[in-house]
């Protein structure tokens, strides 16, 4: 057998955003799993990809006992779905490989058309692993815990549509920082850096620095600038001022936060493991991605 | 006489504000009044702010009696108080007065604790005038307008608390600008420049440039840098993704913007006649605002 | 005669550069020169074009004798050649196309391989023309002018390599505006905006924008934003402090400023008319060169 | 004995700077000196701050032989004799206490004016200790190092006065990052990334993050964001175009750098050690020194 996995299993974006990009997956995936199995692999496919797609003569599996049987896991999609099953998969610490139907992703570098020449290698153990910490957050109102959720991008608090700006106290490890009068407060980890907090005027933090960043949105004095922290400590965000705040874990949503209530951020006991193409740089991706220049005409 | 203005009214901030800061601009008011009539000049009240402050044996006037009756108008508050009157006595040409109770503002610049000193000369010609345009923005749906208002700081549409970013189609005088993806769009004007806009990384403009800067907020596209127009032209944002959106000039807002709302932003007729202390400079304001160097140590 | 133009100069970009684009263009100024012929214009010819490039047949005539003789003036080159020669030209009031052998430039927007289709239509009328501002820059040294230029894009003071930052007392006006510490400071028009002002943090400004934006470099105190003038004013900087400073006009430099040398930068008398295809955008260019997003995937 | 440190030396910044703070602070050496002899401590004075300041009746010894025999080091000065001075005693692991005559920095908060009452119970170990990880940086020619130095700061290329921009090549651990066409690049520790790479537009990193952060100076891309990287990491910038360029560590500069001229920067084997007050924080440093806002009015 050609495969270091012997279980693997097989994740696709959710129809509805398949069928938005008009090509053919479908049969992808089913080409994916018989080609597994002809490796030697025993496959399983998460069921809700096994209904809408169609495929059968495979074991239908839900995300949580993917997490406790394979050993591998591939996930057909963009960044999103695989920062999604990443967060769910965490706790099991099964590794994933992204193939991208579209353009290709920060984590997510083998292109659909192109697998049948990437994945055997990889299976094969020519692949690079990229670990990701996961943040775990939670907001505290009146001494108990209203809402709690893993993010591997970011943890945002902000302010609602028509209602000025919101104020923050922030601490890290129990000392004061600053008071923060802003459209809202971004706490990002290196995989979230690229995204959200890159736009809102943040760095970019390689995903081998041990750090969160800090990033305002929009604050009110000026010299609020980002600030990287180490991920061993702790971030306490509490709404002191503004209307309709809310909380943000990734996209899962905490809204009308009320003064008082208290977000925080500390770091997850799990990683995600991504697996990379063998050869695969960090900084290519970025330079891809970003349009850097790389030199020549 | 000594006064170049023969009817001026007064204009307090409303009370709970005046109230918050914990002092007693009240007599003030009544002070100057006072002493306003005993240069001969007519006085006004503003009708609310007589109610509140207890002022009583002047003439009580609302705003837009305020506009069509007298030559010049103090305005008691800060530069919200002063910008909210600013855009109520534009189309009366009445030129303003700032008297700051608390830290001086960009535009209010005459401490309320040395009025006494400040105000005569201002009154018998010893002023720098500073005229300020203002934008006139409408919500345009299915071909009526559902929103109209005179703005002097800032046009901004922007996202939902929870809903991740906006696309906005921009157009300058019928030109196409880009699609922004971003937490929304500012369009300010010198005045505004200084404030929402100069937070979400816009430049400043002096009052005397004729034009209107596009700030976006946390642009998906790292180049979306801000665009300084003339403001001769016409300036069209339409929604086109994006949730809970909605419209808000100065502070008056509109929810729930739809999928095909046009924002159109243009020069108003009006403008603002602000008058300083002689000497005044619109650098030292920044200057002080912003905490600049200004040489020694 | 299908030409409103009567007398026609070709100039193109100086040939080292020429080699080094790897083309032939040597042809096309030749093949463009009888083109114009063929049309019933007169046509000369750069002395130095002609020399280089071994173009024979017609007139040649130093820059000053084009700018007096001839009412239009077609520039074969990139953005830097296009700027140089406007310039140049700028007290003559004779407008320029730009035909670009390479990549489009933001004033040059005739590709060289489409020269055939786009210039005749120009020749008849069919453009849009696009007025840029100058500034007028000088050095005062102990009341002496010490140095003297036009510039398009901007004027730069700024720092020795090793010497940490300048200390730039900055005026407008007579009017005092900061001390600057910084790597230096820009002065850029809206022709400037888009380069190195740019890079340094500055807005955008529209041509029809009729402004400077003053851009400081690195500036020690954060909230030292970048400031859009009105471009009647006169902006002075003076070195206070630093070692080896220099200032530059566009690309021309006079280094080892001393202390107490004043830049002063004022609006020049005279303005390039650049000439575009009926139907250009300023807008189109940004976001081409932008790599803005214009909407669809 | 009071003190936990049996030789303490004391070093005192250079007589020139002194001077111009027009202070009195030779005779705050000596009465350091007196006192922390009756504290029974042996006192050592650094040998040119003995010769300047006219201290008697002490050891002088040079840096080194403080490095090597003393167990703490009191620094008269601001943050620069600060650094200097723990760039020499890096590799002795002396601890340092900053005393600071001016307005406090970033590493020295002791106040001049209050020593008395802050360094006894730090002597008897009430202090925070806070270890700042320096930057070894080297330039290597034709396979040669040319040029080899420690920086607590800043490793710094940038271009010359009047010549445009540099092209740099950069690698990290071997993996190309991107060609970075700006004015020059920075690579910062947490301790340099509030000085000038904050003026660069750089996030400020926690001494906690072991990371160092690049950022370009004005970069022509506009998407060339800073980076945060893991400390482990070489990081090497290779000089591909551009004349006058100069290789910068902390103070001491390299001119003239050559094409083909590599900087070479990795994590020294050495710690510096500050100690501060007890219940020292850096995040309240950093809210006075840029003026962040506590909350409060």
């Amino acid at each position: 057998m050609s495969s270091l996995f012997r279980h693997v299993a097989l994740i696709g974006k959710h129809p509805a955003s398949v069928a938005g990009s008009g090509g053919t997956p479908l049969t992808a995936l089913e080409d994916m799993a018989q080609f597994l199995a002809a490796q030697g692999c025993a496959v399983s496919i998460e069921r809700e990809t096994a209904s809408y797609a169609g495929v059968q003569g495979f074991e239908c599996l839900d995300v949580a006992a993917i997490g406790e049987q394979c050993d591998l896991c591939l996930v057909v999609g963009g960044d999103g779905t695989m920062l999604g099953i990443g967060r769910q998969l965490a706790r099991y610490n099964v590794p994933l490989i992204g193939v991208n139907q579209g353009r290709l992703g920060f984590i997510t570098d083998v292109p659909l058309d192109q697998w049948r020449e990437v994945l055997p290698p990889m299976l094969g153990g020519e692949y690079e692993e990229d670990r990701r910490r996961l943040m775990h957050a939670r907001v505290m109102r009146d001494g108990a815990c209203v809402f709690d959720a893993l993010a591997m991008n970011d943890v945002v608090v902000n302010r609602g549509a028509t209602s000025g700006m919101v104020e923050l106290r922030v601490e890290v490890d129990g000392h004061f920082v600053a008071n923060q009068r802003a459209d809202g407060l971004i706490v990002a980890s290196p995989t979230g850096s690229t995204a959200y907090a890159l736009s809102a005027g943040g760095p970019i933090l390689h995903p081998s620095n041990h750090g969160w960043v800090l990033v305002p949105i929009a604050p009110h004095t000026l010299s609020n600038r980002p600030i990287v922290l180490n991920d061993a400590g702790e971030v306490t965000i509490e709404l002191v001022a503004g209307r309709d705040a809310s909380a943000n874990f990734d996209m899962q949503s905490l809204a009308s936060l009320l003064h008082g209530d208290r977000v925080i951020v500390c770091r997850s006991q799990y990683q995600v493991r991504f697996l990379h193409p063998r050869g695969w740089s960090y900084f290519d991706t970025l330079r891809n991605k970003l349009h850097w220049y790389g030199g020549g005409t």
